[in-house]
């Protein structure tokens, strides 16, 4: 029997958990972050959502760059810290070793396994959050997370977030190829 | 030592697998669908992106309703199916037993644990997609998905997908709590 589930913020889906990286005023910040979408394929663009009381919101509004980190299973600890206090009354700048790429805003972690350089594009006005539609500048990597030339999830091991439950999840188990499990139904339907 | 990955779209993060609800030209028509995220917290909001090609693309425009349905491992075949072929060639009305809440054109899969009914408020254009910033106007599930009132991710059983090795994952091990693993940083720091 379907019932409504009157919490409507409470829904229960896993997010990749990663860290915002920003200059707070001119100074490296760094905030969890698991509201973010691939937006767009050519340019390849990412958007991610940010709440208007936090600094990386204030952050971006400045400077418009951003990077977006993904953490592995072993960074949990350290990045459900970056979550917990605010870049506004705490300095978060050296909790991570940081490179940069292009941009000069957009400071990365050396010891997240995948790194995402983003410059906004579009920031979209909501009445909590800000979305900010960005494009991809470059993707950092190391080869020891790849297999033949492609990022390889259980190398970078990440993990994701559900609420409100407020649990950390890693990956489980392959149960399928995309684009080719339901290919059977096709000659049956 | 960091190398630039070189493929902006092929960067691998897991996308929990959702299909997307709409009615095309009046027939219920389903979508598997990633690129999803939370964008507001009152009222609760979500984004989703859809490409400009795809039958739910028109869907959407047309009726500005659509459903978020949660499929369970379960449902992996099915689910891949409706990503396989389009709605604009082949009919998928009859693929799932469907339910419908307040809205007329957001058909909400009933074998899903959890759905979401969404309301377009702002569509946002972008080169080779749209983003449709949506109202949720109610979530539904069962009991039987529910532990302590709130949705429990291991009874709903959801799945990820991650390109491009185009794998379908399952929820793994729990890893540590949110919003708390971080705390013996705070007096470390």
């Amino acid at each position: 029997m379907k019932k409504i589930f009157e919490h409507k913020n409470l829904f229960c889906l896993p997010w990749t958990q990663t860290i915002l990286g920003t200059h707070l005023k001119g100074k490296v910040n760094f905030m969890a972050l698991d509201w973010l979408t691939r937006v767009n394929v050519n340019p390849a663009m990412l958007g991610i959502c940010v709440n208007k009381n936090h600094g990386s919101h204030e952050a971006i509004l400045e400077t418009g760059e951003f990077s977006v980190n993904i953490p592995s299973v072993e960074m949990v600890e350290a990045t459900d810290y970056t979550g917990l206090v605010s870049g506004k009354r705490v300095d978060k700048s050296n909790l991570f070793s940081v490179f940069y790429g292009e941009l000069k805003a957009a400071p990365m972690i050396s010891d997240c396994p995948l790194t995402i350089e983003c410059k906004v594009s579009q920031p979209v006005d909501l009445p909590t959050h800000s979305f900010f539609i960005a494009e991809i500048i470059n993707i950092y990597t190391e080869d020891r997370f790849l297999t033949d030339g492609n990022p390889d999830i259980k190398k970078i091991n990440p993990f994701l977030l559900t609420m409100p439950d407020n649990n950390y999840w890693s990956i489980g188990e392959n149960i399928g190829k995309a684009w080719n499990s339901g290919k059977k139904r096709i000659k049956h339907l």
